[in-house]
């Protein structure tokens, strides 16, 4: 098994119940979660050795956070405790025309707020076999920009294999910003996965007339896009899930995948959704698995597929999947029916 | 902003929990709601100054449903505290081809035996905009029908804008009192919404071949219909949301509206529920407030569809929705998209 | 009304809620069932004389679960306490292409090792109408596969009528194993109920072309196959119900009977599940119900899919339908519309 | 064991879940109960054949309740359906200083509506040996006096044995009408549970000095009473349960009888409560219990004491404790040692 | 009934359910609290025209902090929507020796950085009767306390009463900066509500040998630091409510009051505790409530103390007693007897 | 920081919540938990390197386990996967005189099962510092115990010091197979801890006139024979903890410890009850982290007295606090005040 590091914000995830909207709220559900920390949960329910990498504060809230990645194996020896607070998001899970919304309390995080010195990446990133990071974590503060720079670097020195999810957030930052950092940013990344509005926000590639909110998808766009990112950035492989989304209850759920010289469409899933937040780091972790484990980049992708698609029936930001789950997936069984 | 005056019912309602029937339940979800009480939340959420007018006992049931309605903004100065009760219903939420159940215990409420002298309506519709109320109130007491056509004298005395929805209930009176009753108080209507069922039932207009349970919709015969209705009552819009209940737990949902000259079906979604009590409500609501605003006759339908569509995704009988909200799916996007 | 034996094993069961996996549960819903019970009340329900047999450990858990059958008007006056513990089952419920797990921890239960002398049968079947068991209690222990027999052998001294639900459990014994018990106790069997799995599994005849992952039917196998069960154990009624597993959320439901002479398919439904465990059971009872209401083989078969069809929106292993509720179904409404 | 008959009102009880008041509920803990309700569900759990004799609504609910009983092996062939509603309490339980708050819900219920015509009293009492009812049944409606002295009349034309529980509700009648309806019924009666208080405001009896709200206990006083009560009355026995109320979460407990001849305080127990509602209701079902199994009238109040004590410490209105665990405390262990 | 104006902060207040631990909670209770807000929603309760100042951000969790407050009467005309984030405290109820845990994430809060600009101070005390603050809002900004400041002055000018509760909060300002800041503010203070502890802490004045940790209360300590700060602050009463922390589930509970004249001590109570958050600021609403229906100090004073023994039972930060509950307590009625 | 070694059964608790009875329970609280997993948690929260070492079953339920444990830091590298079952424990919260209710379902456990070649035990105890282990485990089974003899020889062999927490369980052996296996395994022990029932069950100690029912504790019987087992075992300190069982609410507790010379008795607490289970266990942690830490007996027994006086406050199995906390408690501060 390989290691793995991630590094960037664990949330704490305030949720209401069943649908509820925020003002009928008595309680929230709790769960903790986060985009790179969605990863390596994935990642070591898989069998891998992995490591989040993070700042959290030295209270009981920080705690649980670490104890929530700890219960799913991550290894949280590189996590650092101080600063302030930690990051909240609020969710309200929508349905039907109703879509969740997310309310952010993240500012003034510890990880926001964390100094490289903090961390001693060459220690971290020590054997290490693969660093992934998104596109979030450069845009929570400007002392997180430098500090992912930081990491990639260490990652390059240490000859670690690096993705990037470029997930543009428009909550965190304007698109002239994300494009100023994360265009710099690429240098350092090997596989790059990000939708066509990741990569226009985010690195200023042009898409062609797909119109996300319609639910319509142009391979052919992608396939355009994506060939100008390879060739820009030199990427080993650039990736996409593709989200159609007919409701909040009900998506369509696919991705692609280019390596310069064959673009691959995967099989589709309709999913009813139980809780989609999660699904796309869900969808990072499994390509990470399947190259990590040596498999083509078609098998790869259909593994990451299918488990991203079971993330969308489990509650919380983690996906709780085996992989003999993924595989019989894969494999073709989606009828659902009771092993008994 | 307008002051929109409505008056009824606000009962306790006891739900079970997720999907249980009524012998396995341990516990009932508890909220208040009441056919008029919904349109006032409404309106509140919208921006308007809605009051709401009933009569609650003196008992910590009593204040508990006046507190549920300030909550949600609406102007409880002309609820009256006294009689014996509040009344109750039980709700038993269905899915797929088992149908929801209500089970009324609404006798004798304080509202049932409030008298007219309990309220001053004079002060009460003074500068106000518009009255609505439904079916259901002058159907739950005689003494309630007789506060009815106080109230609605009252309302046309101050020059006030009157809708009705026809609601018919079966459990609660007969076709021929609903009709001997409704029938009277048209003379004080503007504005009637009700289906082709609530037509027949309430105020005897003969329907088309219209089969409400088989979820096919002739708006041929509505068209039929309303004008009819409008040749004998000499409304100004006659209003119905057209439900297609493919089953409990997926319904089509659109309306139509009818001025005496122009015809209009609005654009129809296919709603996953989530509790659809208070739904009728809703678009009543939502067609007020679009006639408040100005709104064409078709955008104020299309204003009503689209809120209404949206209270089906939310729990308990208030439609908690901005404005906001509701242009944006009337603005096309139906796709539940995550906002972050 | 009919008296009605039913004899196995009842469980407790503990599920996950709201699409938890088992590692996420901080609770667990409670409640009992297993194969016969939840025939058993089901007849209950429908006003039948309904007689559940079986051992339970004399401790707050047995009589928990004897509890939960009085609780639903089942007999329990047969039913012997002693032994060392409940059987369980823990259920984590699927959604879309995640399917439900089943955890069996049943082994050593008090019925696995009742012995016949705990029971005194002849008194049991006195008078008895109708003896039903399933496969599943031959496959719990070697002497509960005794137990089978003799309980049998009790029906037919007492002229009882006897229907099977083969059920084939793979975690429970091997195909040989089921094929040479299961094979011997047919001849006691008025009324198999069993889908082509079961068939092949449990009594060794080969299906056609079917292949149940995929969801096709081949109704055409069906007939074959019954035709092989009724020329080799002279049935009177061979019966499957048809599932079509779309997703763990969504099956089709449908069921076929055949008496030697004529086959028949019944009306498909579509639907939307809750909760699929007990869905086989409760259409075994509502056969077992039309068939000793005198209905035809085909009104007891629509009877035995609607009231099955209505079990998957019930959370728990029983289906707490009524007569009235099961009639309307079959009466064509499936519209889910609020009665009210 | 003997043949036991209870008549009177069961309701469905509502109430707030951990120390809410009414205002903040956002769900109600669903349970069902009633004063003579509460002691068949004790007779039962100590073996005896407990009938509960009452009139629900043929609706849900009323099946609800029904159903609560028969889980706890009430015989229920006797409960008539018809009339309107279920009575309905809420419940807010209190803590320390602040008292529990009860609204009751109760007019117009089934058993108050109901008719003498729809029992067989005389089928009712064949073959029973005790008859037990409450002050309160007389309370709810004119009818359901008459249909008390109804039951009344045959319980002694059948030689049963009659005891009565006086339980003054002051919500429900005046002391004038309470006086006058139960002097009446007195005549009937053998055994007579009531303290001070009900003994002063239901039948007149002066009380000493007590003060019941200070917690002080008088026994003379009681004494004194009991004599003044078993002169006029001719009972056999006189009891009362003797409450200090040192705050809302601890109580003093403990009980004294009387059977013309010779006064007997039971032992005391403070308790930390959980929930009181029932209390009485175990205690009275305790004496009885402890009367028709012979034991002396010290040890049939001692058996009352320690197994209405043990119902302080169980949410719900009834008791769920077996014989074992009643003496197992009349013996002596009230230490609450973990058995294992 | 008075105008009441209040002014502070309102915060998002997240507890683990049943004596969980942080680390334990799977969904945290939900409500909405802080020391003014408590104090206008108890007031309120009372029927005072409670009015509290602040200021929320314009999202859904603002939202529903300003419909918290509105539920419960609360006038909500002055609070400003705007900023960054709620403030949020997490609390863990804690029992016997383990102390409750408040972890405080309230830094960069809207009304931390709210600017007097935001509010029109002589609007809002224009015919107001009082004004209320605690030493928390000066303490959570530099800005918060200049913005206490301009409210005096604006409070002073209109001729309003001013009350403070001290209040000291060793998590967010030293003692040097409270006092500093703290010092100033008293010249504008009527009523000055604080214990020992914060009369050091936040004034400087030296308490005699009291203890707080170890439950003892020199009654003699406090006359004499009450005298000093009447001769430096010339305060027309001091007050304090006086805790002894038996343990976290048990305390004693009174409070003592001077006017320069006459040091008064009330009754005590010992409570069981539900919830001992918001307990001083029952006090202070209580003795406001007291003052301003012209009670005397030692009648205000009793008033004070019983309405806050009651808020003990009660979850959340709110007090939601009646006049009426409260009277009761000082009537003497402790003895928690249901009422029905 | 010690390495120490755990080794013993897990178990899957399942509880009533809030004081219901097994028969009103419509969900269980879920936690994992048993003696010496229990021990291993507060060890790891203390800093210690902690292992537990056991098998369980290679299913979701066994996996749910490990994570619980890995969650709070407990190292899992030597837990087995395989065999049948994970053990079960019911827990029914007593209350007042009502005890707790434990019912097992435990047999045939993975655990039970196991080989002593399931485990290298050299390589387990290699540089480890410390080994504790309870009687519950070789009272499972005769595999257990001869299981637990393997590790306690390997133990030895790698110079690892040995305690013991006599435990005696009656339902799951009788004293003479306690006596007879126990005696032998004293041999290796250093520490032994148990009460007087322990003493006298497990190891035949006959005691003096302490009637631990009565909750009466007579010291000199203690030391009498805690002199006794030192004599025959040779243990280094023989230690026991005083429960004084008011009720199923309140217990004192404190505890003694005695080293062949000293006999020293500590602190007593009086603790309002949470949850009472695993109070031993924190106990037996306490002391081992305290002499671990080098602490003398006195201040390591005070350790332990305050960690689990703690463990009462806190729902489930295991004891979540810090040193700090129990510091803080040593330190003489039991008094409850919320910290902020």
């Amino acid at each position: 098994m390989a290691k793995v590091i991630t590094m960037g914000e664990i949330m704490l995830r305030l949720s209401t119940p069943g649908f509820q909207r925020f003002i009928q709220a008595d309680s929230f559900d709790v769960c903790y979660g986060g985009g790179e920390a969605n990863v390596a949960v994935s990642l070591a329910n898989y069998g891998h050795d992995a490591y989040f990498v993070t700042k959290v504060p030295n209270n009981p809230i920080g705690e649980s956070a670490i104890a929530a990645l700890r219960k799913f194996n991550v290894n949280c020896d590189h996590i650092v405790k101080g600063g302030d607070r930690l990051g909240i998001y609020f969710l309200e899970t929508g349905a039907s025309m109703r879509a969740s919304t997310v309310v952010y309390d993240r500012a003034n995080s510890a990880i926001a707020e964390a100094d490289p010195s903090d961390f001693d990446f060459d220690k971290i990133f020590e054997g290490a076999d693969w660093f992934h990071f998104t596109g979030i974590t450069p845009a929570i503060s400007d002392k997180a920009a430098v500090l992912t720079e930081e990491a990639l670097k260490a990652a390059k020195r240490n000859n670690v294999t690096v993705s990037v999810d470029l997930n543009y957030r428009k909550k965190l930052w304007s698109t002239e910003k994300a494009q100023r950092i994360m265009t710099n940013l690429m240098q350092y990344v090997d596989v790059c996965i990000g939708n066509e509005e990741d990569a226009e926000k985010v690195l200023g590639f042009k898409p062609g007339n797909t119109d996300v909110t319609s639910g319509d998808l142009e391979l052919a766009g992608y396939q355009d896009i994506f060939k100008q990112m390879i060739n820009k950035f030199n990427f080993k492989y650039v990736v996409s899930s593709l989200r159609e989304s007919y409701s909040a209850s009900d998506n369509g759920w696919s991705a692609c995948i280019y390596d310069g010289n064959e673009f691959y469409h995967s099989k589709k899933y309709n999913i009813r959704i139980v809780d989609r937040v999660g699904g796309g780091d869900s969808f990072a972790a499994g390509l990470i698995c399947g190259l990590l484990d040596g498999k083509s980049m078609k098998d790869a992708l259909e593994y990451a597929v299918a488990a991203s698609a079971l993330k969308h029936t489990i509650p919380g930001d983690f996906n709780m999947v085996s992989r003999a789950e993924v595989e019989t997936l894969v494999g073709g069984d989606a009828s659902g029916r009771v092993q008994r």
